[in-house]
């Protein structure tokens, strides 16, 4: 039996696609052993066709791990878990692996308070890093190496942006998008209200509020809106403004409040006319979901891209006064076909798979649920995760832009 | 009994609005008796009291007029008739009551061929003007009456086109628009094919097409696109090149097109999520108009606007060579509420008034099936028509448009 034996949870895009690239991968010179699991078949042959075809070896494990028995089997003999399940299985799956003791890199997103496992995790000794996306998850290190950097060089963050989105390369009225999953998941960061922080206070706006134009160097002009999407930056970041917007291709927004506004992501079911002259109750979001997920649909052969934008601001101590700078990171990542590597996949899984590997090895060994920041935090983690990324062919690229000019103190970005 | 004894077929806000005006109203000197009729008591109990409130003396019945029997029974003693019933139910009413011997005046504005019972009405002695409301109605009268000026002037008319909307005054976020019937029929022109005339060739065009801004004195800036409203005009008018489009405020057609391309206008049932993990089916479309009528409803207390023009360009023989003319005809109508009219209402129903009261003193007899555009063609007829209007305070505002260069052959308006 290998030393390292890893059992990834959910064979969707995500899940797939980072039991594939750990099972190609070795550690210490020993190949990883990498398990599967997934409650449908078709996921599990995709991977596995895509992964012997790259020179992996994959096993594979159809079962269905929203039953706890079932997933205590599944990692009876693992000494890592990946958890890639959708958002709604993730948080149960998380307690049983924690509980059994093991240690966890998750990517399920899940809705509820993952700060509550903290103390199961301490106690069972399990490191647990949780939302190790691109973002949450890359874009929240970048954020804390940033603030980080600021301080170092006496100066102060003011505040700090994230701007990222999902976005395919062929723009066709009247959305320019494409969900590489759920209709469902997208619209609810349509509706949720996006919490904010502006000198201190935490402020709530409707989601799809707030909407720019800002210039990506190798896309042009994307539009930037509110969502809810700081997550655990809003407790581990100490800048006093913040705010993560979506990117989207100019118009978007409007379009989904229009939608919005019409009610058609209510899920409350209204009384419609049914042939006949019946009637039936029909919850619009049922319908939206339906009709969207056509709509949003990446045709076969076409590309799909993952933009970031991550900056923080502030003061810096100059020759004469405070000037002002801010410290930008952009991330354009394109999906590799050769690969089967959709961007989305690329982004949100290298993060994840880097994260594993230092669990792994021993680098990464503090006990407790661990927001992905802490990765950007700790100098030694965060060299490893930047040449690990730009291994897997991620680039960010860093600027520094300098004024001689005092930021304005009421300026939020 | 009087001389004149009317019934009004259907009581909704232009069945009404007609019933109540025209008891209020007399011919020769004598008081007109006036029944409405419909399904429902709500509708003839508001024309009841408004009628009253007004000096009018008003008649109802409450009688299902789709039974055949029941309708022959309702118009038994009637001298005229006025269809202002659904869509659906106007054909199989006209029918019925051009078989009784009974001349009529029709909004109804119904789907099938109107000219199918022109014979019927030949043979009955009856005068049958139908779809004669604002538009079709008073603009294709308008467009008739300007291309027989061009030639009485020894000019050749070259296009036409009708313009029309009705808009609420107070303009909301995010459709700017109200409709004052059911929201299926306006979806339903958003969706029919528009027929267009080119060149004396008929083209079809997707409806909400053709989008195109015009200034509207006393309003500002509308938008104009194209919708299946031509109708008898395309055979009427002999006027190579010819269009109906529709006016709302800018920015309204695009949004209906995303509606229609997210699939939300189809008639066809989809499966979509239950609550409990069933699945039911359910037509877009049952729901669009659901949550439109909603998004659609005149808030209690404010007005709406009818607005309308038409242009007929060509050339006119000049001094030097052949000069370009259009004539112009701008309507526009506000509400009035202390007489219980919306401007649908009125610019709806005032042509359809004039021409029964034309029909009852004995001005309109021609036997058959009438376009209403024959008002315009006949100088007498729509001396009376205008001179009526604006007794009734529709106005219409007239202008001459010259130029001394000659027209494009190529221009289509």
């Amino acid at each position: 039996m290998p030393e390292h034996n890893i059992v990834v949870l959910g064979g969707g895009l995500v899940g797939g696609f980072i039991a594939r690239e750990l099972s190609r991968s070795s550690l210490g010179g020993e190949r990883l052993r990498v398990t599967l699991v997934d409650r449908d078949s078709a996921g599990l042959e995709r991977s596995l066709a895509q992964a012997q075809s790259l020179g992996g070896r994959l096993s594979t494990n159809q079962a269905d791990v929203s039953d706890r028995d079932v997933l205590l089997k599944v990692i009876e003999e693992a000494t890592l878990i990946v958890g890639a399940l959708p958002g709604h299985l993730g948080f149960a799956a998380l307690r049983t692996v924690i509980e059994s003791g093991r240690s966890v890199v998750d990517i399920s997103f899940c809705p509820e308070d993952l700060l509550a496992l903290d103390s199961l995790a301490r106690n069972n000794g399990c490191t647990v890093v949780v939302d190790c996306g691109v973002m949450p998850g890359l874009g929240g290190m970048l954020a804390v190496n940033f603030a980080q950097r600021f301080r170092d060089e006496g100066g102060e963050p003011q505040s700090m942006r994230i701007l990222v989105g999902g976005l395919p390369i062929v723009r066709r009225w009247p959305f320019e998008y494409t969900a590489p999953f759920s209709p469902s998941d997208v619209i609810e960061e349509y509706v949720r209200p996006a919490r904010v922080l502006e000198h201190g206070k935490l402020v709530e706006y409707p989601a799809l509020s707030g909407i720019e134009h800002i210039e990506f160097p190798g896309i042009g002009t994307l539009e930037a809106f509110n969502t809810d999407g700081l997550r655990s930056l809003l407790v581990t970041l100490n800048v006093p403004s913040m705010v993560e917007k979506t990117l989207r291709y100019p118009g978007h927004a409007e379009k989904m409040r229009l939608l919005r506004e019409l009610g058609l992501f209510s899920p409350a079911p209204l009384r419609v006319a049914a042939p006949g002259g019946s009637r039936l109750d029909v919850a619009p979001l049922a319908l939206a979901e339906t009709l969207l997920r056509q709509a949003w649909s990446l045709p076969d052969g076409e590309g799909e891209l993952t933009a970031m934008r991550v900056e923080v601001s502030g003061a810096l101590p100059g020759e004469s006064g405070a000037e002002a700078l801010t410290l930008r990171a952009d991330l354009l990542d394109y999906g590799d076909s050769e690969s089967y590597a959709s961007s989305m996949a690329r982004t949100t899984g290298w993060p994840a798979i880097i994260a594993a590997r230092m669990i792994l090895d021993g680098t990464l060994v503090r006990p407790g649920v661990l927001a992905p920041e802490l990765i950007g935090q700790q100098e030694p983690l965060w060299r490893r995760m930047l040449v690990e990324l730009e291994a897997a062919g991620i680039e960010i690229r860093e600027s520094r832009l300098e004024s001689a000019a005092p930021p304005a103190q009421a300026a939020v970005l």
